[in-house]
């Protein structure tokens, strides 16, 4: 993985990323909600065929890979969306394709990774296993290309072409481009792409609370870790211990961060079931949350990215059900 | 209302509603999903502004009056979805309009009526009173223009304009324009426009399991009504009794029409939010269930139109908590 961090994510790179994601995906709508009182732009990355953003990245990494490196195959890891973004592109591309997943991931993104055809190797991300450590391991013993799902320069270009899009778009319905992008944050590959896909636009990182490395690292100028004691997180797919250089010095000097409580998440979630038919993981509201509970300005032109919606039945259903019953 | 019926929809009205509504709302995303080993293309219009295609006609409705009739107002008709088309066309042309609804309609779909800025008048559905008598009582007394939810060549045409976007965006991502269109079925307004639409595509209806009167006039070659003791259905926005001859007219000999059980409604409900990240409404789910249930083949280039998603929450959570329990 050192490799990879001696190539640096360039806004060519993000626009060729876009070139190669506009042959074989649509663009993902943008669309409008009125939050207190603005209009805001929602870029729905849940509307992509795995239901999250991690494809871009996926497809844009592996569909570069020399054939040598296709052949022998790839190792991911992953809280589960990235693993359906390898899992997806290396279908496409026939390739064997394994991930290294936490053990407590969501039943349907385990479920969504075996039926593209990757095997799962689980690890124990709640008693603070190291999954680099072992899927890097994996790596060299098998000979297959590690895809790292933030700390690669080609997954933050690939991620980056949702910034091209939505730029094109919001000049389309808005009037013009973004003026700041409102976007959930895990190790921040996402947050980097956008950054060099748009660089007139402010970019807001949000994280649940206690997992708010990103805006710590951004406010104290050097990467900081989530705390060992950090708090439960129904945010499965923002549990990121720590960014990497390669997407903090992108973000350094662009980006602020903010976070959000586990019900600010809630309330997105119900107001995306409500005000824009979109089914959203708690992970993939935390941008929307942010803005809900007035924590980001929702003035100029504001995009809220909208990450996805890969959540279990029984879940999603409880956090309705408590609405109903007038709880938070 | 027997005026309306004198004006016969057309294709080129159709073409023109599309032309209108393009320059206001940008086309709703068609999404591929795979239904019994084969592809079908989902189109999505539950994420309009509304959550339903009821806007497309009301505002090719209300933007056609002369002046004279836009400052009298407008008195609309209908099960919910409907209310807020001409709601919301209403309020954006600075229109009073009032809207004639069954006291028994959801409640998500009331709040929104009113948050339109429009007034409500219930009816007794479920004792049976007559919906159209009492709109067209308030149309004589009060000046209003009554806008019909399907029985209106306006309403006909603007619903007609799904089926031109469909079908551009079936040329660019499926290759062809849609050889068949399966949609959800209440009056027949939606159907009878996307027939005028894709003249060359078969049109299935679908109707829920005893509301089918669609489905056996089409098979008697004459307008049949809903049995007076129908069973219930989740299905609100299909509870319609009957459909119109301007209706009628335009399917009879294009299309065929199939029910779906109230199971099938909510597996679609589940498909639609684990695969497709989409909230649908029942009703809006019914063309999706047929085709899951494997009643309407999906040879070809199938076209599937989920028409709408404002549901309750606690219905929707209940149907997601069903599965989660193992029910149907």
């Amino acid at each position: 993985m050192e490799d990879e961090l001696d190539r640096i994510p360039t806004a060519a790179g993000v626009r060729r990323a876009a070139e190669k994601i506009a042959a074989i995906l649509p663009p993902t709508p943008l669309l409008p909600a009125t939050v207190g009182g603005a209009t805001v732009w929602c870029k729905a990355e849940c509307l992509q065929p795995i239901g999250v953003f991690k494809i871009r990245g996926a497809w844009h990494r592996l569909s570069d890979l020399p054939d040598s490196e296709r052949a022998r195959g790839v190792i991911g890891v992953s809280s589960g969306n990235h693993a359906q973004g390898v899992a997806w592109a290396a279908a496409r591309l026939g390739m064997a394709a394994t991930i290294v997943m936490p053990v407590d991931a969501p039943q349907v993104k385990m479920r969504r990774v075996r039926e593209l055809g990757a095997e799962i190797v689980t690890y124990d991300r709640p008693g603070g296993e190291d999954r680099d450590a072992i899927a890097t391991a994996l790596a060299e013993s098998t000979g297959r290309t590690l895809v790292h799902p933030y700390g690669d320069a080609w997954v933050i270009e690939g991620q980056g072409s949702a910034g091209v899009e939505l730029a094109a778009q919001m000049v389309e319905q808005a009037g013009g481009p973004p003026t700041r992008i409102v976007t959930p944050c895990g190790g921040g590959g996402l947050a980097a792409g956008l950054a060099l896909a748009c660089p007139d636009a402010e970019i807001v990182t949000v994280e649940p609370e206690g997992w708010d490395d990103v805006a710590e690292g951004l406010a104290a100028g050097e990467i900081r870790s989530v705390r060992a004691d950090a708090p439960p997180t129904a945010c499965d797919a923002l549990q990121t211990p720590r960014t990497f250089p390669i997407n903090f010095s992108v973000l350094q000097g662009r980006a602020v961060g903010v976070a959000v409580s586990e019900a600010e998440v809630r309330h997105a979630m119900r107001f995306a079931f409500a005000r824009l038919r979109l089914v959203l993981e708690p992970g993939g509201a935390a941008a929307l949350a942010a803005a809900l509970a007035g924590k980001v300005p929702t003035d100029g032109r504001t995009a809220i990215v909208l990450s996805g919606g890969n959540v279990d039945a029984a879940l999603y259903a409880a956090v309705l059900a408590a609405e109903a019953a007038g709880a938070d």
